[in-house]
């Protein structure tokens, strides 16, 4: 309803701030016997986790997930699952000369005029960090759908306008930008070097693409599988927009270019709408790219206003991205989890003799 | 839960196949006080209708609203407002050869996929027939937005690769492709027109802009404001991909371009996140765009298979848009205004003290 | 969400004023491959139906259901299956003399409050009218319900302080009190009879049990079984408590009383629970009592108010059961079987190997 | 979904095992600008927790409750403001016997049919202590509701077949039966106390009753105040009834008895319906009685069953209350008061002028 909740029947709802106490999830929904890998868990926070590199903020936190309900002998009992991520590295007294001014490209003045009051401290709850608690769910959501043999895989396809030409999905992991080009992922770190040297950030483009569904997900009408995953996407504040199979290349297409024939075996022969048709998945891989815009807080001088709508000129300092991409893959691979994982559950529920 | 509702406290739920007995829909949690203008939905719903041009189908039906609920005097009064749309045109028997095959570029087989059972007329339920019922349903959150000072416009912006290259909102409604550029209509028009000749269709782009939405609007995290517009969007079965303000132009841009400085008064030097940042209306202008795939209902021959998994050759008969663009627009409005109403809702919630 | 929804999985959504044009409901995520029954849809309303007796009003309609959608050759397709009753009896004019005036006993006053305006017709949406719908959708619900073997029977424990002190449940719908024990069945009668003669009105008793719901249904917390069966019943309006099991007792009773042992086959050697414990069915028949007030609208001179809070008399006229209960039988059913649908579909997802 | 939220706007969701790491709750659509009051918090706390008295189990825990989240500077910021309890004196090895049999009275045989799984750990999730969580999240829907003038007030009305007679506010929280009439009490507690002698418990009555509600709170039809009361009451494991106003009295009383007149100022003369008519409050006292079960865990023997369905003798050792009815008062207030606090925020919504 306040927007903290996200899915029907495996159901998150997450809160915390970035300089707050904690961040964390419960997932309600989540069904017994599902084996909980702890480790599994830890390598998806580290993913996720700042400082891994030079193109990543130099904050550092272990972001260790405690794990307080829902699950026994390592195995999910059906009871909500509640995972806590303590802040062990807020550094309130940055953002203590924030107080009174909107950050140009934050939600800053959003919050201000929704709620009256701002927790300033490095966005609060509209700062990235609060998707340590995604990640988290994500990684629960990606242990139940293992159990329908359904994988996830996220890269940069582009940042700071160098593009991935090839694709190796060894490469995502072993370079700083996950792209799966490690050509093009040189060049991608320079762009972000030289980004930051001049003060300034970069976009960039994160693709993803999922194997293993069957055909049949997805809930016609308003909860179609392509609307919960742009939903679940531009949940992400950095997200600018999103497009599946050929995307906006179909404003140039025709009918008898997009369309995917079918061949025996109820396979198709090509896969233009991204795996899905209708809103219903058709078997075949998803596929949706999705637009990172440059990170906004930048250590330039900008302008803007204070809370009595009076100019200022901004520098924020502090410890921030200069490009989002790499760090946002794992995120965009656990909200698709966490959108699967629901789609799962509910398509039990389509025939009265399914089950 | 299954799909066909949409919306927290404004919330529309739809129902209705396309050569069934009639769609409608009901809007819970409409507030009571809001004068009921029929003409107004008679207008919206002429709007969407087939038959207005070479460009749309030659399908021809009143589409009829009738109200069945929730209204006194023209009057809202806070109960479930209902409206029935009968269907008067139905031609089940265009489909009875479409029994044992599935449509390339349709949801055919994934609702075959997912339920067992499939409603061969006309696609059923994932008929873009089924749109009828959200404009019924957009009109009256239209009429309720209007005491807001909201105003909410779309148009074709590309179809058959034909771009609008001027803007005058007053030309919009006056060409049967519904563009802001008279000259490009008329060469769009041309394009639908060798389409439909060529047994084939064409895809294009609608954009929508929204005036008047307040700073505040928008639910952090899940539900912000375009993650629910990239729901409502996407929800449209031909809808493949959406971007906001600068939407993909971002992965190319630098923090310094994309960040919208701010200005005296509370407002923005520039407008490149549309409307939104972190999900919260910024009080600027609400701009996006969205990709539409051209129609997969074509005359010529294509491959697909039948229920049993052989191959077979297909060509669609009955009536069909060679080009969705024109007629989806009134439908994007639609959803638009369904998006908002909820949030004016939810956004009386947001502060002890406010209301 | 503004209430006129019920249900997670299987939900309904209802609308629709006494003297409107219609009422109606919309089930969205009823399952594909249940067989409807027109039949016993017009059998379920029909009992529910007024004019059968002298315990009931002599308002007669017919109250025929027109399916709209959802259905195909006598099965669910698994989209949303919508109902419509028209109304046929209106007689509006009755109710003018109450525009301005609040009648005891009823909702007047509270919607007046929170709407600031009120349809007078009947009590419109707060009129027992609206419960027809509840019962087309738990005759849809009943259907599904079949597939699991589950049986509801409600019925007339006691009336006018005549109390059902046998149990045949042949006799229950043989007689206008729908009690199981003929005999009492005449005094009820009678006490009803008397009540009218003196332009007054009783109240009473309505038990029901349920027999097939297995080991496991409900969900832990907040959608205990009990709870939610608690609020169906409590949503008619004219039931002020229910009781499960021993119900009011247990305030006398002691834990080595009320406890049901276990024994061999993990079958109960008691089932003073009512079959539900911690929220969860035991597998045991489910057993739940409740209290109808008597009918407000009687036709003596009462003291209320106008809109202008001046004091005011009142006679009502018109229509009016003098006793809810043998009407209210048919709709306590329809809840219980609504509550039970959902749950049998959310129990689904309990396990992530069970389906 | 599946049961651990509670509430639209003002929305709950609890986790948390009796003998896990913590307890929990996060509230989302907490509106920003509500004071936070730690010490209050601490006291309702304090008056749920064991170990205050002889009618009360001997377990002693602290229950201090952290924040987590949406809260600076001791007010509400309107992000989720989450509460976590940790479990400080677990003592799993007391349960370790339990492990394969199921306990009379409790829902462990519900459990394990419906995950496969049960934590035997002292109930694990069905375990009284899971109401810990509700009572912080209602603490702060106290504090919510302060700004509207609301009290909720809940008291022992019987114990052990001992009823209050009289009835002084002032005294229920003196006396550790929480009654109101202080020779009652101690006949209360004397009857608690031979029942644990007995090894035995026993039953009573908690009432309620709530001031300073206005006209024109609940939703009509599904979300009515008493229906969505109810829920909240039966949501509690051992309330096994509820009644409202005249309550099960209204079963033998006529129409011209139980209607409350009205009289100059839109005031009632009396107050049968307990403050609510039709669903929605009628500016009265709000006014309910539960009625709550034995404890079932006795120290005496008593015949169960076994996983293999095997019969089992079982005698429970352990910390338990002889008696619920103290505990769950400040439980009971809780749920209460975020019921109110929902419909608080949801009639906001009502009217189109209204805000």
């Amino acid at each position: 309803m306040s927007g903290n909740s996200f899915g029907n029947i495996f159901r998150i709802t997450t809160f915390g701030e970035s300089h707050g106490e904690a961040l964390g999830v419960v997932i309600d929904g989540m069904p017994s016997g599902v084996k909980i890998d702890r480790e599994f868990l830890a390598f998806e926070m580290s993913r996720r986790r700042p400082g891994q590199s030079q193109l990543t903020t130099s904050r550092s936190e272990a972001d260790a997930v405690e794990i307080l309900s829902g699950v026994l002998d390592d195995v999910s009992t059906g009871t909500p699952l509640a995972m806590v991520i303590r802040n062990t590295s807020q550094r309130s007294k940055d953002y203590r000369d924030l107080e009174n001014i909107f950050r140009p490209g934050h939600a800053d003045f959003g919050f201000f005029s929704k709620y009256g009051i701002r927790d300033v401290r490095g966005g609060g709850r509209s700062s990235g960090r609060e998707t340590c608690a995604r990640v988290a769910a994500g990684a629960v959501a990606k242990m139940m759908l293992a159990s329908y043999g359904i994988k996830i895989c996220a890269y940069a396809k582009e940042i700071g306008g160098i593009k991935a030409e090839t694709f190796d999905i060894d490469e995502i992991e072993k370079n700083p930008a996950r792209s799966p080009d490690p050509i093009a992922a040189e060049k991608m770190m320079e762009s972000v070097a030289l980004a930051r040297a001049e003060n300034d950030s970069v976009g960039g483009r994160v693709n993803c693409f999922i194997d293993g569904v069957p055909a049949g997900w997805g809930e016609p009408v308003f909860d179609k599988l392509d609307a919960r995953l742009a939903a679940a996407m531009l949940s992400l504040g950095s997200v600018k927009g999103i497009e599946f199979g050929e995307g906006f290349a179909v404003t140039q297409m025709k009918g008898s270019e997009n369309n995917d024939p079918m061949r025996a075996g109820k396979k198709f022969a090509s896969n233009h709408a991204g795996g899905i048709l209708g809103g219903i998945s058709t078997g075949e891989r998803i596929e949706f790219s999705i637009a990172v815009k440059p990170t906004p807080s930048i250590a330039q001088k900008q302008n803007t206003v204070d809370k009595n709508g009076e100019e200022q000129e901004i520098v924020i300092t502090g410890r921030h991205d200069p490009c989002i991409v790499p760090r946002i893959i794992p995120v965009v691979e656990a909200m698709a989890a966490i959108v699967l994982a629901d789609f799962a559950l509910l398509n039990r529920c389509a025939q009265i003799n399914k089950n």
